[in-house]
């Protein structure tokens, strides 16, 4: 917090707008460290996929079939299925929630705020990835777990939306 | 118009680069607040295929089937589907648009051609859901809404590609 | 090379962090380039798509038969589908390369490593594309191809991840 607050009083308000999108505004530094990690944890989707088609021989492409010694391309395999879900899930709401964030802190919220809800929104996909890809376990873990980001992906939206409304 | 002209006026030219990225650019508040919108449309995308999921009980995940009262996992389901390939359509052209429109104001287009470009381009992805998911409706209208964004996305594409060549 | 130093000698040390994301500055312009050609790729393959389904007459939505003048709505063609992996593949791969570079340039790299990755990364999804959808070739062709920009994506997050830790 008061790190946060330090940094926004160095910086004098006539050039606030300016550094919004920069190391200098400590919610963008917060964006940056929280969207590496989302990014990587969606790479790791990529990587579950794969050990999953191995494990169970389920190869999707005819020149996929000689490097890994399997008679035929196969589809619809349950263990890669579920993967091929939870990654699919992840474009649906990690991207839109990295590129509504950006916009967000574009838009000068409060620094406190803006930070919590980008913590809270990866730390929940962090863990939709954990409860549906890696461990399953019964709902509603993985309902709560989506609705935490997408509850706040639509609240930057909403608030972007009235900041900018007359700019319509 | 005027409004978009008043601030760029305001702007002295020497800092005009840096500003490209922040509210006090008329363009880029028009793209924060189209991309809200966009945002909150492919959230809803999920809303739909959660509501044809119950309404026709197909549930992709065994975890899913206690808490719906279904008896076993379902696919392909007509109506699911259809939500599913609308909402993929979405990832394929939605988010290359608030992408590249994010670079292409950030190359510094004409405030005019930029803001129009960005509202007809997100309009028209409104319109396409609504034709594709909500209300089918026959074609071309369905193709008429996918080109128009189609278009402006490869024109701004082609703009920033023109625009950037000696940085290669 | 000369013309990057020479621009970021040009800039002030204490307007630096300002400027990441903008034209001033060289890497910003490559990764600008980059992304519009990587966009226009991606575009691409729903046109890619489109001739498929025609060239095969498999279209997925009722409405569309009566204007390709087929009789039934039809899934599963194996030359539809491999396109549609490919494009699929795009999404899981460009969409947070794309991303996670934006927000690289934004942590302020060395600039001769930046522009580097960038075009390597974004050549190798280039080459992905022609290997996987246009002319298949046996592997490894595309898992090298894949692989390049996974890791350069990996590296980019952990870049940031380093350099934004402060920020958690």
């Amino acid at each position: 917090m008061e790190a946060g607050t330090e940094n926004m009083d160095d910086t004098p308000t006539v050039m606030a707008p300016l550094v919004l999108l920069s190391k200098s505004n400590p919610v963008f530094g917060c964006y940056m460290f929280w969207t590496s990690l989302l990014v990587l944890k969606m790479l790791l989707m990529s990587l579950l996929t794969a050990r999953q088609r191995m494990k169970t021989k389920t190869f999707a492409n005819p020149e996929d079939l000689r490097i890994n010694r399997s008679p035929e391309v196969r589809f619809g395999d349950p263990s890669v299925e579920r993967v091929r879900r939870a990654h699919r899930n992840d474009l649906e709401n990690v991207l839109p929630f990295v590129l509504m964030s950006l916009v967000y802190v574009a838009s000068g919220p409060h620094p406190l705020t803006a930070r919590l809800l980008i913590r809270i929104g990866a730390s929940a996909r962090l863990l939709h990835t954990l409860v549906y890809a890696i461990i399953p376990v019964p709902q509603p873990a993985r309902a709560l777990a989506f609705f935490t980001t997408f509850g706040i992906t639509c609240f930057e939206a909403g608030y972007v939306f009235v900041c900018c409304l007359r700019f319509i």
